[in-house]
């Protein structure tokens, strides 16, 4: 974002993000940029991912830059898998913002609630755009803590009257049902195959390494936002569920090395081609989905320009209301 | 640095870099770096840099963790060519440190003087190591904005008595000789033969892609730190001379990728085993410096993990001073 240098840069704290970013302002910041990397107005750099080597962490950097918004910038951080008995979140990041016209930092915004948000945002954006209108239940598989941002972004978008979710650890169900309870959902635990049996819609986001979804137990006409994957190796959904799915993703690139279709791709039953980011759809450049029967599936890697979009309607929002905290450097 | 996390993040404007970060700090930090990476203690993350595509500028970031010191975190910014009619300097820079047990931000830092003074304290640290100890002249090849804080800082580390200075446009040689005078040194502005013919000690920091000094020109005994070269393609010294030369450099991936080796290198006149990072001379498990009829070369190619030593330097000065700027996410 433009650097506001007469007043130093901004600083925008987690809980000013909690309390100006919403899920309609993540849905439009994220739906905007998918639509500018479409178009090819805003694009991701190479992401860097380490092992640091010390405190079995995980660090590193999704940048990009958005043109067309004119926001530039990277988000850092990574996973600490001790923060939990410390009392802190294990998923740690800030995003930092850079005056495209100097360089300048210009905002400084906590990270971790804002992608907790985008992320939602994402597979919300995906169900706006393929799921077929009148979807009716929402199938969840995965039921941690961001389970519940996917599925209270979700629900805005389809007059959906039940959920059914499925996890690895089911005494962890309650909470994603308190959940389905406030937004005023039905709600019932079920096996995978009935997850599948039922569901219209169905999200994934769990750190499965195997597939925990079977082509056959999908219905036609299924939409699935697979959202968990994000490394080499991890799956969430059998790779033949996804060769026979009509795929979008976030990021063609992202999708075939470390998101859910690696695995269809490198078994040579799906190839890059076949692939739509989904910025094509939103831009009316594709179709979409093609017919009530299609298995639509949205490949949610999470990219760097999400991020940043969302940090930079922060940085706005925060300024605008006079809220954000300013720095000098 | 570890998180201050009781009083939040701490902020270090570039003033209080510049008043708390002097060559003899930024000297001993990029020793101890150099040192801790030829011990395997310390890595450098890979160098992601974009020509963004807008206002002509290069965009990205240099990262790295230095498990002995506990320093993580990233430099990031780039090169905005228009800057200097804005009133702004080109290269724009900010370093930010996280808690390597947490992966909270710990500090913001500017990173623009810093980065002058730990390139000069990396021409430093290869002159105290590797240069003859009755160097009497100095030579410098380029007099941009660089050259004075090279000389200033390599000034400290022999008995020089004399400067020799060559830059392709000679208008700009008065502010360096400015600085020699100031330093105490005399000052002669000569022809490149001239200079390699004088010269004990050469420091080359320009913009050149292609060699400005010649292996002919150079005496025995000379010993050379080429700072100028960090892209694919820039050169600033004859590749026989490299080759000629006993090499050392602050990381070699980086020497023969970007540096000022990349081209002896290329042509296969020196390979990446000749080629010893002046980490291992500080560790003393190389001897550095066979004779005094030897020709040493350092190529300072400007790793991370140079940027982050200093920086953690500037946040540990300022907050034990209490001069730091505070800010919570």
């Amino acid at each position: 974002m433009k650097d506001m240098s007469d007043n130093g840069l901004l600083i925008v704290s987690e809980d000013l993000c909690q309390q100006l970013v919403g899920r309609k302002e993540a849905f439009d910041a994220v739906q905007d940029v998918f639509a500018a990397m479409a178009r090819g107005d805003a694009y991701n750099f190479p992401v860097i991912r380490e092992a640091i080597g010390y405190a079995d962490a995980l660090y590193g950097f999704k940048s990009g830059f958005d043109r067309a918004g004119q926001v530039l910038g990277v988000k850092s951080g990574g996973y600490w898998p001790g923060n939990t008995e410390k009392g802190l979140t294990n998923h740690q990041s800030t995003v930092f913002l850079f005056d495209p016209d100097t360089g300048r930092l210009s905002a400084l915004v906590g990270g971790n609630y804002l992608t907790a948000v985008r992320t939602a945002a994402s597979a919300a954006v995906s169900i706006a755009h393929l799921a077929r209108r009148d979807s009716k239940v929402l199938g969840m598989v995965g039921a941690g803590h961001q389970s519940t941002f996917q599925l209270r972004a979700a629900a805005e978008h389809r007059d959906f009257e039940k959920v059914v979710a499925w996890n690895p650890h089911p005494e962890m169900l309650p909470r994603l049902e308190g959940v389905a309870h406030e937004v005023g959902l039905e709600f019932q635990a079920v096996t995978q195959e009935e997850l599948g049996a039922q569901a219209d819609v169905i999200i994934t986001i769990t750190s499965a390494f195997e597939p925990l979804l079977m082509k056959d137990w999908i219905k036609p006409g299924t939409h699935l936002a697979c959202m968990g994957t994000d490394t080499k190796g991890k799956q969430e959904v059998d790779a033949m569920l996804v060769a026979h799915a009509t795929v979008f993703t976030d990021e063609v690139a992202q999708s075939i090395t470390i998101g859910e279709t690696q695995h269809a791709v490198a078994d040579g039953q799906l190839t890059k081609d076949q692939i739509t980011p989904i910025g094509a759809v939103i831009n009316g450049d594709h179709p979409g989905r093609g017919s009530d029967e299609e298995i639509t599936l949205f490949d949610g890697t999470g990219v760097g320009l999400q991020d940043l979009a969302v940090a930079s309607v922060a940085a706005k929002l925060a300024d605008k209301a006079g809220l954000a905290g300013r720095a000098t450097l």
